[in-house]
């Protein structure tokens, strides 16, 4: 960032809209003295005690009321950022906003970057730089399940065991670097033995975190789900279905193209993001090119896709092996529909029930094979079998994770890098110690670790790293 | 309302959307008990000493922490509402508000209606209804006008003057009512001279607030204006020009129909709401009779009418008699556009400068009644005349009223109608008394005027004006 974190700061921290009350939130030195200038009330602000609220008025330049408030002050480090504090609530008009923050920059307090109040608390020592980063996902979260994983890493969660994996790491470093002054063949041998067993213990606990990655990353930001399969097999009904059946409807995205439409929704506390491709087929086709684009990227971009078709017509294996060029075969869960219009008995055959003036196929009698091959059969017309999909498409994108638990989750691309560095950086190590490099060698290793974990929680950091994390946040946070 | 004056009640009282901080308001008896049963802090709550802030958690039923909150105790009446009250201050997550409202709503704690918080002020006597109303009007300003005004009433400008009048009224009253008592032929005399003069000079005060409504109104609500003429005389090009002119652009609201295209801009900090009838001509037209329609609204609830056409057709008489019967002719604005198609000189003729292409009509020689008959002759196209054009829209729009000006002024209905009754009990008192009717049917008329204005500041109400004021207040407010 360009600006000095010793400046005064200033921030709208409530959204922009209709409701009763706005907070405009000032930090840094000298907080008091510049809204005390423009403050009438009871008190003089340099004199409040720390976490007081004052009513008052505040008074423009040219001495008119702009708008009564109550101010709260907060003293250093009893702040959000560590630093002197003041929050102005006041009647939630975006004029009255303007006027009071324009009054503040015209005695030189600094609009704020985004998240420069966060980046200050942590700069302050208020809070770790995953921490820093939870505050920005519980705002930003949308569904139970990612507001708790956001809560656990707000809590320290993460920071915690990144922390502890720290603490071995520098233990066993210093056994290494203890090897160094002491070179004693025996004492060699056992700090050799005892090093490498515990390099190996973290790899485990940090390759145990990677594990959670995929799973960490669907609560918090969702799962893309596509709906593929040729036209009339049901995927407007499908997704229709699930929009009805699911507790919450989050929002409905109108599509950003004709050809792919975008619902949210969430299932138990799980944010899925449904995408039906409109019956545009996968394969090339000169008219329809752009669609089949779209279609082709909202499938490369999803965790899970549904394959529909009906039961009578089976699987369709051309479209099939179009996808699984596209994603791996594990995420498509392949769906017969319209069970209702085949028969009940075990090789299922017969007249339809209703809809066959829809039917494309008059051949209605199903080999045990073609059944065989779908993961589940349904029918979304009477609701047979939706309660299995719904449980499939939770078990692919949750795996056997359960986002009740309360344990260090990483959902941060950020995060996943680092821990991955540090697991090369133990490995390459460990392979040192293996084929008796000197321990200077493999201390560079151990060290390069130590910072990765370190960057993590931003022991180790660089401004790059900040900017990159804060430049993302809400301005006022 | 069907609820209780004593129940406690919650709201969120920020606005929805991307921000950092969110408050929960909470009012009523018990309010520190409600809270502190989910709040885990340092301090009870019940303990804490009004107006202070306290850092803490929000703990769920099930005993998981929801948020950390910052709440902020206000010990009656020292409180917005004048009752218990208390504000959490959350992370900005419409889900963590919503666990957290939740949570007391599990506690008997019921949602707050709309302006309830405002209302309880004001049946505490924390404010009269001319500020409650203003406090609506405040946070629904748009313009620094509108907030002006809408300060000057919370402040009480309006408050004041109506309360002035009222007292007044009481006297001159209690002057009857005493001679009531004492109905002496000479006290009689000097009492009714006096009695006829206190009220004249009441309905003197009475007249000069009516005169301030259209004023009042404008600056609180805007102006209406309607630009309308034939096709390609500018129409558009003078609505772009006033956009890209006004020094804030407040909204561009997409039309509603296809027909009418309307734009917001503040002017000298007044909203102008400028609807562009899109070509569409008054006269009745088969197939575009629906867009016809709705050109006669735009014109019907316009204040001002910008009638334009071009300086070579002069003004438009058919146009012009068709307006007359939809609006006062005070109201229309006469514009001739594209001056810069005739010559400079005093009886502007000769060849076009430029967009001979677009002239409709080849003869360009006008009259100096042709001119003349318009208010002002303009060019988009080079500005000439444009500054006296918005100098005269704001003249017709405000009148000579200037809205920088501290002094009561009406903007709301519910005063005029009140204040408009008062009035005519005031003439009904008046006549009685010059036609020598007995003291008790003044009386009754005085008192009814008393009322009236009693009305307006709320020292008489009743449930339907409460509840016809505060259902239009926000949650939360």
């Amino acid at each position: 960032m360009d600006f000095s974190n010793n400046d005064i700061i200033v921030a709208l921290a409530t959204p922009v809209g209709d409701g009763a009350i706005s907070i405009i939130r000032i930090s840094g030195d000298n907080s008091f003295e510049k809204v005390n200038s423009i403050f009438e009330g009871k008190i003089n602000l340099n004199d409040a005690s720390t976490h007081t609220l004052h009513y008052g008025n505040i008074i423009s330049k040219s001495g008119d009321v702009i708008d009564d408030v109550l101010v709260s002050v907060f003293r250093n480090p009893n702040s959000y950022t560590g630093e002197d504090s003041v929050e102005i609530s006041s009647h939630s008009s975006i004029i009255v906003v303007k006027n009071i923050i324009e009054e503040l920059v015209e005695r030189n307090v600094r609009l704020a970057e985004p998240g420069e109040f966060t980046k200050r608390a942590f700069l302050n020592g208020k809070m770790d730089l995953t921490q820093a980063e939870a505050v920005a996902d519980i705002i930003n979260s949308r569904t139970e399940a990612s507001l708790r994983g956001a809560r656990n890493q707000l809590d320290g969660m993460l920071s915690q065991k990144i922390e502890s994996l720290r603490k071995e790491l520098i233990d066993t470093t210093s056994l290494i670097e203890l090897e160094l002054d002491f070179a004693e063949e025996d004492l060699e041998f056992v700090a050799k033995k005892k090093v490498i067993k515990g390099i190996q213990k973290i790899v485990i606990e940090i390759e145990k975190l990677l594990a959670t990655y995929s799973f960490g990353r669907v609560v918090r930001d969702g799962v893309n789900v596509a709906i593929v399969g040729k036209p009339n097999v049901g995927k407007s009904s499908l997704l229709n279905y699930i929009l009805k059946e699911s507790r919450a409807i989050v929002s409905e995205i109108p599509g950003t193209t004709r050809d792919v439409i975008r619902e949210e929704v969430s299932i138990d506390g799980i944010l899925f993001k449904l995408f039906d491709t409109a019956g545009i087929r996968l394969t090339e086709d000169a008219i329809e090119k752009e669609g089949v684009k779209r279609s082709r990227d909202a499938v490369k971009n999803s965790d899970v896709v549904i394959l529909i078709d009906e039961v009578v017509n089976g699987i369709p294996k051309e479209l099939f092996n179009e996808l699984i060029e596209l994603i791996d075969s594990e995420r498509i869960i392949t769906v017969l529909n319209k069970l209702d219009l085949v028969s009940d008995d075990a090789s299922p055959k017969g007249t339809p029930l209703e809809g066959s003036a829809r039917q494309p196929n008059s051949d209605r009698s199903l080999s045990e094979a073609e059944m065989a091959g779908a993961d589940v059969k349904i029918s979304v017309l009477n609701g047979t079998g939706m309660g299995e999909l719904l449980e499939m498409l939770k078990m692919r994108s949750l795996g056997t994770h359960s986002f009740t638990e309360k344990s260090a989750v990483i959902n941060n691309v950020r995060h996943y890098d680092a821990l991955s560095k540090a697991k090369l950086d133990l490995t390459d190590a460990l392979s040192s110690l293996k084929s008796g490099l000197s321990g200077e060698f493999i201390s560079v290793n151990m060290r390069a670790a130590e910072d990765a974990l370190g960057e993590i929680i931003g022991v180790v950091t660089t401004d790059d790293i900040l900017n990159n994390i804060f430049h993302n946040f809400c301005i006022g946070k």
